[in-house]
């Protein structure tokens, strides 16, 4: 079989936590990465977080099934610590195996709807 | 002539068919893949799409004619079977000569526009 | 002094002329190519565009003068004829010395404001 | 240490300074540069900025501090000369040290809210 797409390291300069875990913003703004594990392996994830003002969190670990896609909201991350809320923050991405990210905000009563492939490194490994 | 734009292997991670195939969803979104061949030959296009839940569907086929651009919504994809609706999945693009791959979804009523080059790679082949 | 940003071809696979060129749609979407030469050198740029329905029309020529900066909308386009209008096409760019391309529409009305980086090859040279 | 995440030179093609240093266009429109340094050293940013008719503006110097993210507004940027106000413009960020640059503009009353991934090369360095 060809190798899988995608690449082993991903980079987003923007993200944003709600002010309560699990809610949106005043705005309704809620960030996601979308991950995609084309791959027939288990992708094994580390997400590092880096903010402004203080030492970075993490690495923040999830599993993606082989062939698998998923949708991750940053208060879906479990790690180290909880994420800081309220706050600005960018992050790397770094898988075993080759995924693919995206990065989506969308705000229903807000600001309306972004979203941008990540910045990608690391591919043709 | 020199060689054509484009890439063999592109990736979106993010993707959604309204409940209704043919139509948009209660917010009135809709995605669409644009998809350029400004090469002289027919491309021949696979697209595999990728679930968190379930296991892949496709391959989708399309054929795009030569110096022609298309414009692809989920619901007009003709494969083994249809796309599950009211899913979000994500989707690898791959064909046997270059092609552009790009990303949208509009909302009239909803939260706004977003579009973002895919992933690309297999390039200069 | 080092190489110029950027590289000499870039791809759009989304592109929409508003019905009344000069005018916007009437959701008031309108699209723009911004284009970058951080040269020391013209850039005499070269535009393809690409139909689902009919033949390429092009080239579209412009020149971007040396460490300038430039917003062009379709209806700028002057060429072999006029671009079709209220029809979807696809665009490469190609330059003699490296450029950057963004691609945005904004719907001052309607759904909202979207951009993306284009898609870039031919780097380096 | 492996190679930290990024590259060290990014272009951006569309840009613009609400009228008022500090505040936002009629429509609330706002640019933001969002900047990752991701290494374990400070990086030295230069920003040159493009427009149409007049010689750029720079460089505007900022430093990163290591393993830290920034949110730049252009009206933050100090340099040899104010920033034009009112006016489009691209610009092109280099850095001595990997870093990674995103694109975003949101108009909470108005055009919705868009982002991209900008444009990069000299990474792997």
């Amino acid at each position: 079989m060809s190798k899988p797409a995608g690449c082993k390291r991903w980079s987003v300069a923007e993200g944003h936590l709600a002010k309560r875990a699990g809610d949106a913003e005043p705005d309704g703004a809620n960030d996601v990465l979308w991950l995609l594990n084309a791959s027939a392996h288990e992708a094994h994830v580390e997400i590092m977080v880096y903010f402004e003002h203080r030492v970075p969190a993490g690495p923040y670990r999830l599993t993606l099934l082989p062939e698998r896609s998923r949708r991750v909201r940053w208060q879906d991350l479990e790690g180290p610590e909880p994420l800081p809320i309220g706050t600005d923050f960018a992050s790397v991405i770094e898988s075993d195996v080759p995924i693919v990210v995206q990065y989506t905000r969308v705000s229903p009563g807000g600001t309306g709807a972004m979203t941008t492939i990540a910045h990608w490194e690391r591919c043709g490994m």
